[in-house]
């Protein structure tokens, strides 16, 4: 195999600028650069990425760090980034955290000594040091999900509040007089900003009452628990709005083990979009967040960070959309 | 931060002693070592995996091609390899192939330049030149779902042929008198030898024909076309065996809107063993792999390869078990 050197000797110039070219840092001439490209293509030259990665502190490879690539949600995502990041000639390192925070810490210090070019962050925890330390080490980061001007980086989320109120809205319409809400662990924002917006649009109604809103974790077991859990204080519940579809569909399966019909007795909602949605019978009803969208957005903008063609941090928050489905098709009651 | 050259400079040596030191390899005196690990220690230095990777031509990153990771098999299956890399200190590539040969093609490119020290395969296009041409740049290799000593590589995979009989024998036995198999892409070895178990087990019987087989494409909707196109021509099958989960999703969709009762009129069997079979209504019985342990299992024979603790190629078949669920648990029939 060639080595820079015999570029370097058949090109008649210095090792040192056969590096320049190769890495695209430093003033080469016209001339000479066409007699190094020349030599690299005649010898079969393979620059190998491991020494343009120590010469030019880059390595054409980023980090995702999401919570569990087994939830349907962040494999999507995650498909989108790695397509995005191949369009470009990157490759992706997968980092399960669990919404741990050591977890990702210990992420973060391993993709930093690997000079990983810049982390897409779908994970929970990472504090307002994490991104500082990220930012002295010049690691460009994308965060997906956060609150935005939260912290010094770029932000794609979606819109979760609202999104909440249209599933409210949504469920009133199709004749729901009592609407619950299972929600998602509240250190994660998204969960927050959920609960928050379907306390916004039934805090006027008479019904409501705090113990309409019950805890899940975000996973399809919490779904069916908080539905047990909901019925036994208020068996008159005719709509529930769950935080996100693994726990609608946890909850459509309690339901069904208790042989209560969805939608005619209690119609259910979720949040997300996910493929699941669409196989379970009847079909459920969600808001859409444009999933695949999101991550290859964040892939993008990570990138362009990279390659230094966008200065400033961008903050994208994206539409959601109701699809309406069985789930939620009832007659419309008094 | 502190360099190579401080850390040589305070411990009186010479920058090739202290890469020795840091690299492991080549002759340090133990005092010497000493020395260089206590400048090391007392600078904070940090030696850079990339400047490692260099050296050693290690970068501790592995890295694994699959179909799609948003199919839940794989995202269970990448997420085992993680899980046991994270645990020997490797971080994981993810690749998605759509098993499609030039991507895959292109990613060995890739990845041949950046050190990945090792590769789990379970995508199915890998040729016996890409074989051959890992095996020249020393890149270890494990595959999933292949035939025993096809390649000379190891081979984590589980008993497909096996559990396919086992599928018809339970129909069988649940009283099922025609029984059909939906079949997926059969140039997948898995596929093929489904296939191959199925006629095994029911070329004896009066009632089979050819045109029970049909094929399906592993997704959804080839569950759904596939189960048109099987009643189209025998309107009196009582029993489906799908090649994997997804398909019998499908399939179990595809009856339920033609208004067909699973299992009364016709009971489904899958293969695979993801959790979707286990949120569907009626619950989908399955032939389970132990997805995870594959997965698991492909992991540490690779780091064992890669650590050159294990020399020889292992082939390791798994056994799969019947999970009889609701989608089979009908009365016996004549």
């Amino acid at each position: 195999m060639a080595t820079i050197r015999d570029v370097a000797k058949l090109a008649g110039v210095s090792v040192a600028t056969v590096s320049r070219v190769i890495n695209k840092n430093g003033y080469v001439n016209q001339g000479t650069e066409q007699k190094v490209r020349k030599a690299i293509q005649q010898l079969h030259f393979e620059p190998n990425a491991v020494a343009r990665g120590l010469a030019s502190k880059r390595t054409g490879t980023i980090a995702v760090i999401l919570p569990d690539i087994t939830n349907p949600f962040f494999a999507e995502m995650a498909r989108a980034v790695e397509d995005e990041a191949r369009k470009h000639g990157f490759t992706v390192i997968l980092c399960n955290s669990d919404d741990q925070g050591a977890k990702e810490k210990t992420y973060i210090e391993v993709l930093k000594k690997k000079y990983i070019d810049g982390i897409i962050f779908a994970s929970q925890t990472l504090g307002k040091e994490d991104v500082a330390q990220m930012k002295k080490h010049n690691i460009p980061l994308v965060v997906l999900d956060r609150a935005p001007s939260e912290e010094d980086c770029s932000i794609v989320r979606s819109q979760n509040s609202m999104g909440a109120q249209v599933a409210v809205r949504h469920l009133l319409e199709t004749g729901c007089r009592k609407i619950a809400h299972i929600y998602g662990p509240q250190e994660i924002t998204t969960a927050k900003e959920r609960l928050l917006g379907y306390e916004h649009a039934v805090k006027g109604f008479d019904w409501f009452t705090p113990t309409l809103m019950v805890p899940g974790n975000f996973r399809l077991d919490g779904g069916m628990k908080a539905v047990e859990l909901l019925l036994e204080q208020h068996p008159d519940v005719d709509g529930i709005f769950a935080g996100n579809d693994l726990m609608a569909v946890g909850a459509l399966k309690a339901l069904h083990r208790l042989g209560i019909r969805v939608p005619d007795q209690i119609a259910v909602c979720g949040f997300d979009g996910i493929y699941l949605t669409e196989i379970m019978e009847p079909e459920l009803t969600t808001v859409a967040q444009p999933i695949y969208e999101m991550g290859s957005l964040a892939a993008e903008i990570l990138i362009q960070k990279i390659n230094g063609t966008l200065q400033e941090n961008q903050v994208c928050e994206l539409e959601v959309s109701l699809i309406a489905r069985n789930s939620t098709r009832r007659e419309r009651m008094k």
